[in-house]
């Protein structure tokens, strides 16, 4: 058996999300399904962590064992997983690991684009792949916005349900650290950045839907401050769209 | 009755071509279509000229007329067609011309852009949007021979046979005057362009897979510059892929 680490890109608008779902068309599926046609057995796979619906990957990471017996080196991998695999998703490179690498519990930080776009109307190549707000908004308060969540916060405020929670989560599980949440202005195109230790579910998304409030002049950043401060108020209602979010990097040490 | 102008993009990938087809899925169908079903009677358009299946637009241009009770001037167009438009066409901008403008006999040139992506592994953001060209050729190679193209110049060994000719077309029909036809490398990305006065059917594509054979060493640029000094010998056998092809602007005199 040897254990490989494959990184792959999506175009999440035709699927359920990363995750297996019972009667779903999702990512995992189609990639194990791809797998096992090659190695003629059941293959499971483990992600760095899923992505919803909609979500975007350009290098999603999830490790997969191979038996021994299989004589395809990474770089073949590439090739014979891709002509197994629609179009939209792609596997960008494969390498081997220690057999006690995990892609979800290894990762060290992650990085999330979120794409904008304020063009008054949408190009056709844009569609499904970014959030289209074409109303005025500051970009420069949207800026300044997102710097407030830069360090070490409870982020409870910015954890949607997932609809299906186990056992209350233990304290220290809401407490992140964001290394860095930016913004680069692209013509009508805003591209976001946010670089942290970990995200919950649907953490980005209410990330950037609440920013948007301050820059559309509804909230303060005192009040975004005080969200982080006081976590045990309600949570959040402002969810940006699916389509503008990439998973962008994962880390691993070394 | 006024006359209208109208811009539009559109992603080529799922429609038949820009030309309306008997039972086809053309982009004109679909835009009369709309345009039908806001001014409650049938409308007929002129576009620009045609482009085949799978090609892309930035910016195709085509009029119409609508009749002089429609009090919509030329931005509520904009909001009106789009909201009846699928999202993989747009309307960017409209405007008003005199009776007697023509998309087609009034355009005064053309300009062309063709995508080739030499990436390992395709993007999947990239599929169905660029010639996906992984092997090795020598872009500087590519970049020369298309210079060889520009100026005035028998282009009738790259015109394709549409299978539906009329009589022979007058004998300065293949005479074209390329103005500018350039290459600029972004990273993996090649983006081509091609100013012209006008282009014949399947042109661009042949010109991009013509010089692709010199780019691979498979032609020289010698060969090339044959080819439009003896106009009558065979046609070129080498066309680029539709997906790579995007019309990317219609000049028109002021």
């Amino acid at each position: 058996m040897s254990r490989l680490l494959y990184t792959c890109a999506y175009d999440g608008l035709a699927y359920c999300g990363w995750q297996s779902q019972r009667g779903g068309n999702s990512v995992q599926d189609t990639i194990e399904t791809a797998m096992s046609r090659i190695l003629k057995e059941p293959v499971r796979i483990a992600a760095s962590g899923r992505t919803d619906a909609g979500v975007h990957a350009h290098a999603q990471c999830f490790h997969a064992d191979v038996p021994a017996a299989c004589r395809m080196n990474a770089e073949n991998w590439v090739a014979a997983l891709n002509a197994h695999l629609p179009a939209d998703i792609r596997i960008m490179h494969v390498r081997q690991v220690a057999d006690d690498f995990h892609a979800r519990f290894d990762a060290v930080g992650k990085e999330y684009e979120y794409l904008i776009s304020r063009a008054e109307v949408l190009s056709p190549f844009m569609r499904g792949r970014v959030w289209h707000v074409p109303h005025s908004f500051d970009a420069a308060a949207l800026a300044e916005a997102l710097r407030v969540y830069e360090g070490t916060h409870d982020f409870r405020r910015f954890a949607a349900n997932r609809g299906n929670e186990p056992a209350e989560p233990p304290a220290d599980f809401y407490i992140r650290t964001i290394f860095c949440a930016s913004l680069q202005e692209e013509g009508d195109l805003l591209r976001l950045r946010f670089h942290g230790n970990g995200f919950m579910y649907r953490m980005v998304r209410l990330l950037v839907g609440t920013a948007h409030q301050v820059a559309r002049g509804r909230m303060s950043r005192g009040d975004l401050a005080a969200m982080l401060d006081k976590p045990l108020g309600g949570k959040t209602r402002y969810c940006a769209p699916a389509e503008g979010l990439y998973l962008h990097r994962v880390f691993y040490e070394k």
